[in-house]
């Protein structure tokens, strides 16, 4: 990552020292490893994979004009739209050459389809969020999207660092994008304090993300109740006091069980895939990665 | 580039139909011709070339907080920063596809090497815009990356479609590389006013961009006078009158004059390497562009 522009060595140091979790580097060790042998290509794989989530975490705060990031001040805020913009344009072009000086170009394909697939998902958000009555179904097209595409593309690219087998590849990319929509239900349900977290609620109502367990709730509700609640959506989401009434809502009306269940369906099916590979420690690894990542509390 | 997006596709469209000069496809074309023949490479390097060339200005309305950009409102102005930031990430990874499916790895390495230059060239010059007493070299840093990069890809890229002789690439890129820098130049003049385009002038000056005819009369002025221009330029860069000041100054003291002078010494040396090639109708279509982007009068 090292560049002669002192500025952007600046930020790269600070992208590298506030490093998240990193979970989607580990799903391409263990992809690999589960397929066949790490090597060389699941290294390069794994730096590129959370390369280009940092890219978007990067541009994410341009996108969502937000003031925070991993508990700190995001580069947007310290550093302005101007620069977030150049420096996550600089960090995909640095991922592609380093797949591309390796001659990794099935792992291109899988990343840049990837990248593709996430703005795609951001896009239609965007587009459905001006209709509030949006379906289950677009829901589910969104988070496949904008969440799933990336760890499928963590899965598929491990795997395909240790196999030829295609028919595998396709199944792990399969197996993750499962896992990434259950991760994003879970974050989705977080926003109404399924868990005590202690993390601000209703920061998605506030940004009139229409989320799995809202989408439920209105459903439920007659046609009074879903215009109460598309007035304080549409009109009133800056106030806590009328947020905290939509929060009450969904709670009210089985939001958060019927989504966690939806979250635990697709788990069940991604462990169903998991389990067609015999049993081993880096399938046990990876079970217990799944449940972290399924039961975090933040 | 269609989407199963609605709003995607609604914004490629309006990108389309307001497609520029489309100049870079050209010095592709006429690259490859001049290296020997055009193929089937050489419309997937013109296509790609041009998308990132899009991509690069729908990042820059975002960059650059512009609100018109070909005359027209901006992407950023009618859909805002989120969207503008999302779509060029997909007309990216749309074009990284394109040549990724046809298999053209050399192309690849060539345009991502010229993205990476241009985010870097673009933060050289955020982070030196900071202090104003530039020097010419790190000017010439700048354009060289910011402008050249992607000027020089579209030259390499059109004799990589057609040769595979490395030097006479390399020849191109440099050939580009000396263009790219001469159109930089010559849009920094029109700044000043050197040609009655009926732009508005100073825009450079509000937005504290140091350019060549600038940095050229600084260099002349005593010190009484230096102080008083960075004065203008920190604090008073948003009077129409204290900008015109800057603009006599810089007429005045020969900036022009100089900056134009650089411009054909460039050309020239661009000239130079073009007539390794023996005389041929492409060769003279690539001079009468050459000609025509140097002296353009907008």
């Amino acid at each position: 990552m090292r560049s002669p522009v002192p500025l952007l060595d600046k930020i790269t140091y600070y992208i590298v020292r506030r490093k998240g979790k990193q979970v989607r580097p580990m799903f391409v060790f263990l992809s690999a490893k589960l397929c066949g042998t790490i090597s060389e290509s699941s290294f390069i794989a794994a730096s590129l994979v959370e390369l280009l989530h940092t890219a978007s975490l990067v541009h994410d705060d341009v996108v969502d004009d937000s003031y925070e990031r991993r508990g700190i001040f995001s580069i947007n805020a310290l550093w302005k739209n101007k620069i977030a913009v150049l420096v996550g344009d600089f960090l995909f072009s640095r991922g592609m050459l380093l797949a591309l000086e390796n001659k990794q170009y099935q792992l291109l394909e899988i990343v840049s389809n990837a990248v593709k697939a996430l703005s795609e998902g951001e896009l239609l958000q965007i587009e459905k969020a001006r209709r509030l009555d949006i379906k289950e179904d677009i829901y589910f097209e969104i988070i496949r999207q904008k969440t799933a595409s990336l760890i499928a593309s963590a899965c598929s690219a491990g795997a395909a660092s240790s196999t030829d087998d295609e028919k595998v590849i396709e199944k792990m990319r399969l197996f993750g994008e499962k896992i990434g929509i259950a991760f994003q239900i879970r974050d989705d349900l977080f926003d109404f304090g399924s868990e005590d977290v202690g993390k601000p609620l209703g920061i998605d109502i506030q940004e009139q993300k229409m989320t799995l367990p809202l989408i439920f709730a209105l459903q439920q509700a007659d046609r009074a109740e879903r215009r109460k609640v598309f007035n304080i959506i549409k009109r009133h989401n800056k106030k806590p006091e009328k947020v905290k009434e939509v929060i009450d809502f969904v709670r009210n009306s089985g939001g958060l069980d019927y989504a966690r269940e939806a979250m635990y369906r697709y788990r069940k099916e991604a462990f169903e895939i998991l389990h067609t590979f015999s049993h081993s420690e880096t399938r046990q690894s990876m079970e217990d990665l799944v449940t972290f990542v399924t039961e975090r509390k933040r």
